[in-house]
């Protein structure tokens, strides 16, 4: 666990960097400009990321994280899908920035684990039985993973034109169906 | 119908891009540099392609027609999997070279409606019974497209590291199991 102080830290400096993605490609912003605009000493950024790919793809994961993970166990994952469109919906304009970048910072490679964690659980939730087979289970739950991070994917891409209620209703109805009939 | 020739001089023009790919990054190919090199004046890409985001389209489009929609109705869908498996391990340096490029000519948009179309036919072939409802056929297929095509660009982003046989026989069960519960 890191100290409340860290945290914090990165979460400034994350602010910045996606406040920057606003007005400026990617490739053009600087450390330092990530780093003046937050009223930081360039220097202190070294302290919690290698580079600005280090940020972005920390960035992921803690966003992710408190967006999916953090729930499960807590809320039943209709809620969580409804609070990850939320999620992808408000940070529209940021993700259309990052939506097509290589790895290491990839959307797809990025968002997909997260994607297999909640298709995991939506799975033990309406398929009624366990699997036995730990590799179909692993190649199941990824090839599903696929299916929602690919729902996300392209409804980001067209600026979320399609409502989130409608969206919501086709994926949770997909995903309800498949998962069910997974094992 | 396109005269033969036309498609010939088109699959020329296509060859010559492709081959100029193995060095260059899309972004500083010009109309010129694949024009000489497949030994034609500049002027007559024009009359086939508007831009060089035409001309990436268009090969998308032929050779994934030539691979996928040309062979339903005649050969087994595992058989077509194959063929397209193949297809992607055979020009996976190209395909790296053009996986991350972002809209009109993003992999994503491109392949996914080959995808939809295949899967349409697995549907038809393993469901056993027909839609009946035309909203939840549309959304169905383009869940599982979205899969069928996550598990491909994985596949091509990796480098093909995974070997075609295991990597068709997981996506063959997957497509085999998934579209037979569909509908």
């Amino acid at each position: 666990m890191m100290p409340n102080g860290s945290l914090i830290t990165k979460k400034v400096i994350a602010y910045s960097f996606k406040n920057l993605l606003k007005q400026t490609d990617f490739q053009k912003i600087s450390v330092k400009e990530i780093m003046t605009a937050a009223d930081y000493r360039r220097q202190t950024f070294y302290d919690y990321f290698t580079d600005k790919y280090d940020l972005l793809t920390w960035i992921y994961h803690q966003e992710l994280t408190e967006t999916v993970t953090d729930f499960i166990g807590y809320e039943h994952w209709t809620a969580i899908i409804h609070r990850l469109l939320v999620h992808f919906q408000k940070n529209q304009p940021y993700y259309q920035k990052v939506l097509y970048l290589p790895p290491p910072v990839a959307f797809d490679d990025l968002v997909l684990p997260h994607c297999q964690e909640l298709v995991a659980v939506i799975v033990a939730d309406t398929a009624g039985r366990p699997y036995t087979d730990p590799l179909v289970k692993e190649q199941q739950i990824k090839f599903l993973a696929y299916a929602l991070k690919g729902t996300i994917k392209d409804w980001l891409a067209s600026n979320c034109k399609e409502d989130l209620t409608q969206i919501e209703s086709a994926l949770s109805q997909n995903l309800n169906h498949f998962c069910g009939k997974a094992v």
